[in-house]
């Protein structure tokens, strides 16, 4: 048989019905933060013991260390993918197998459903080092799922769907179920230019002990302070108290998310654009207390909210957008994966190296809490090395609407994978 | 050197005194629960809150996901199994080094000790999609221990002995020890029929801090509702409460426990059978107030508790048996590995798929608490998409004698090893 | 491209730009207790209560599980080793990327600052089965740091320098800093003999939210009693009680560390000699309720303290000593690694065999806190089956001034890595 390597391990059997390969990923980061001392400096311990809130700390961290093996074992793919920087049965990512049925890809397991193209990037190809809210802030905690779903593609489309349980390794079992399903069409593909359209639509239906959904997000980088936008409860086991208590959480159980996202990306030459605008809904219909509010959100409401029945929250619109760009000054052009509609990172050929300057800006607003916004832009550069090792350099400002906090932060990223 | 692959990685020395492999294994279930209506709407809120008692949930989970490498080192041999299904220390299953001492191996680490051969038989070998009562319901929790043996085969006989230290990985330090020696002998063993006959004996003997024994098992399948069958006493450190309290546990820490396990399997060419009877004794000598009773064995005492001292729980008989039987439609045989004295799997010869029907009876009772047993009848299919990838389909049908429980299970696996 | 093996898999393309390998490590080890029945039979059931002293308990344990994939991607290399012995995030040990600049290795990642030649020598070849308090004493819970250095050498010396966050993998975020340096000589360097100097010196500089440094030792061996000898505070919110309480720790936080370490070892034939002198300062400045100190230290405290303010403990100089010896009573010499400055265990040349016999003598201590000092005397012997399997076999003297405790321990350790 036969012995190779890209980095990792890989043997491929004479006949090529069998294949095994060992990869991994390590993202090893640094965060300095330009705290928003308008902000910070009006807030009293208190603020900080009540709601769990934690001032944004400047440290090193792996943001990502995998071990990932793949391999066909006649008909059927595997893919099995650990991240050691998450701890427990978490840390499992990607572990599906797949089957070619009807010209299309079956697949079931643990994986990414077909939602925004911002998400479906690999993580190794992506152009800033946090992925947009349009991705994982309105998908938060829910961007892998247990299921199966068939993908395809033809010409210049792809189309996929999935039908999953609103499980991921390592959360507690549940019956919940979700769906989702994408299509994309490029118009326009060749080796200069490629123009990509795309929409994509998820629905999750909770049910019994269904973790609360959530949009959440980091609005000034990772680690930095967080910022809940919307919430749909969870299973009744998540409320407490009593109305007229200082603390309750009280309502309909297991609210339902949908979202609709649209996408539009393309390349020319060394020149890329990427955007989303996702819209959609969680529902509601819960009272919180002012202070429960409060704690989860991180400021009082902007709103009134009854002294014994406290604030209710029903259902809640969600809005995100983001533009993206960057430029290789260097001239290289990011590889277009018409199988699975995604564009890949640039690539020099070694002994050349790459780089590249980028850009995004973002907003996320929830239309039914009063002032619940926040967006933040980012710019930064990319070098590479080689194909396979980058650093990545990030400037986030951060701006949240609802409690003012405008923090800032500079990041930096050593990144190999093979 | 020359590389392999049989779906995983393989290198091997010129001269084979070295060699190294990479494989993996991924179950992925999905199980569906018909709730017992007449049991379940009895109960009230109280009861789920006072005994921890929860209602099965449909839902997905991965119920292996391991990296195994294995190797060999001049006489030596090793082999590092992690299921990342499993958080923590206790997701190493068989980490252990072997070499060979007189015609025999010599084994030392973490493994199977020589038991039961619904537990010796592979975890992608195991004809339903769970083992026996009969193995990890008398030893749950204790199916892999720390320690060394010696296993040797001649002619249609293998003999197995082990002394081993009460700890898995992932459990706390114990000096509590046991023994376990397995025999069996196959007088009939050619290409299309075998027949096995095996006996083994266990002895565990906890010492200070070792956790309890338990028998235990979810009678109607993974993830449904569990009945604990027997429990030796821990450590002393286990106890609570005191005599006359509303909760207590109280009594001769260190309960002692050994089991008789008799084995009687055989094949005729598509058609397999395998069958095995346990009986043994988990020593008690404790006391447990009414509720604690109820919120250890699930159910109220079905005999005299003094309102003072509570419920006596001397020592347990337990007994279990089940026979399983399987027919390969498409008319594969199991092979017999004579070197282990347990089944393999039916393989199909590719581009061939293969279907076996499946079924299975068993039940375990504790003859010293009344009315103590349980039992569940399972039956269902295998459909082999090659040698490596199964689908699996088994309905369990569940049956509690001690509190009346008679949930039913549909369950199904995708299963891939390499 | 080109596969080979040591034991695990390797394979190198064909221009030697890329390669990749996938090691492992096994430490098995089985422990054996004499209680000093001076100390223990004098404790009375509080003692054990109030300070969370564990009595040692005989048991089995695995000291060492890992997985090492490493390999090289043009001009950088990568090494991702996961112990999965350690449970959590904590499990990642050196996760780190390499280049080349100016002669020198540049690193950044998680890895073990330039400290201790008894820290440096790869878990493999130390000669004892535990490393000496001049390693993971004085810098206990801290032997690896994410930052980055350069590594160097030429001629027979080596230069390293290091810059780091005091964060490893799995604790929490802080923005704690350190820099470590070390410089050795190797005057005599021949194919019998090497003579070995060195120098280092360590600086650690804790920040908001850095865990307290602390300097602990388990002076009768692993899993026996612990002594901890010194300590600095970290962040203020590890403080607790008032002044008066009954508990309470209260002082300046973030206190210093640093330490200066000398080392001399050299080889000659089959015998070997490893000896190093460390001091340095913890600095403190807080104050400890005599039941505090209890609680923390294991023992009352022999000075005078404040019945109000309670027993203060300032700048804390720490000093440790040991001497190691082996005598390779089959022959082998032991290599040096020029490039670290660091020795190699000997290594037999199957089918030969190799016996070392063994034996240390160490001592640390608190010159600011009375009659704080810890010494142990380690001897045994080494079998090696193979150049990669092992047995070690340690009795070890334990000695606790402090406290009076003489517990003494039989350890015994299989090990294998390929």
């Amino acid at each position: 048989d036969r012995a190779e390597t890209q980095g990792g391990l890989k043997i491929i059997s004479d006949d090529e019905n069998l294949h095994a390969e060992l990869g991994g990923i390590i993202h090893f980061d640094g965060y300095i933060f330009d705290k928003d001392d308008n902000f910070f400096s009006e807030l009293d311990e208190d603020f900080f013991l009540i709601r769990g809130f934690e001032e944004p700390v400047n440290t090193t961290e792996f943001r990502t260390v995998r071990l990932i093996m793949r391999g066909r074992l006649w008909k059927w793919e595997y893919k099995l993918e650990r991240d050691f920087a998450i701890p427990g049965v978490g840390g499992l990512l990607d572990v599906y197998l797949t089957t070619e049925i009807h010209n299309g890809k079956f697949i079931t397991g643990n994986y990414k459903p077909s939602r925004s193209i911002g998400e479906l990037i690999g993580q190794n190809d992506i152009t800033m080092m946090e992925r947009p809210f349009a991705s994982d802030g309105i998908y938060f905690g829910r961007v892998r799922q247990q299921g199966m779903g068939w993908h395809t593609h033809w010409c210049c489309h792809t189309f996929g769907i999935d039908l999953f349980n609103l499980r991921s390794p390592g959360n507690p079992p549940n019956s919940g179920i979700g769906a989702a399903t994408r299509f994309t069409w490029a118009p326009i593909n060749d080796e200069f230019s490629t123009l990509h359209l795309g929409a994509s639509l998820s629905y999750e239906n909770p049910n019994k002990r269904t973790l609360p959904r959530e949009a959440l997000v980091e609005y000034s980088g990772r680690r930095g302070p967080r910022q809940l936008i919307a919430l749909s409860p969870g299973g009744s086991d998540f409320f407490f108290g009593a109305f007229g208590d200082e603390e309750f959480y009280l309502g309909s159980p297991e609210g339902k998310v949908h979202f609709i996202g649209l996408e539009l990306a393309g390349t020319h030459g060394p020149f890329y654009l990427q955007s989303e605008y996702a819209f959609g809904n969680f529902s509601g219909d819960f009272f919180l207390s002012e202070l429960t509010f409060e704690n989860f959100f991180g400021a009082p409401p902007d709103f009134f909210c009854d002294p014994f029945f406290g604030c209710f929250i029903g259902d809640q619109d969600v809005r995100t957008w983001y533009v993206m760009g960057s430029w290789a000054v260097t001239g290289e052009h990011k590889a277009y994966d018409k199988r699975k509609g995604v564009f890949k990172a640039i690539k020099p050929i070694p002994p050349e190296t790459a780089l590249e300057v980028t850009a995004r800006y973002q907003s996320i607003e929830n239309r039914d809490i009063p002032s619940m916004k926040a967006s933040n832009f980012v710019f930064g550069f990319n070098y590479y090395f080689n194909p396979k090792v980058r650093l990545m350099f990030n400037v986030t400002l951060g701006d949240n609407s609802f409690n003012g906090d405008q923090t800032k932060q500079f990041a930096v990223r050593m990144q190999a994978f093979w």
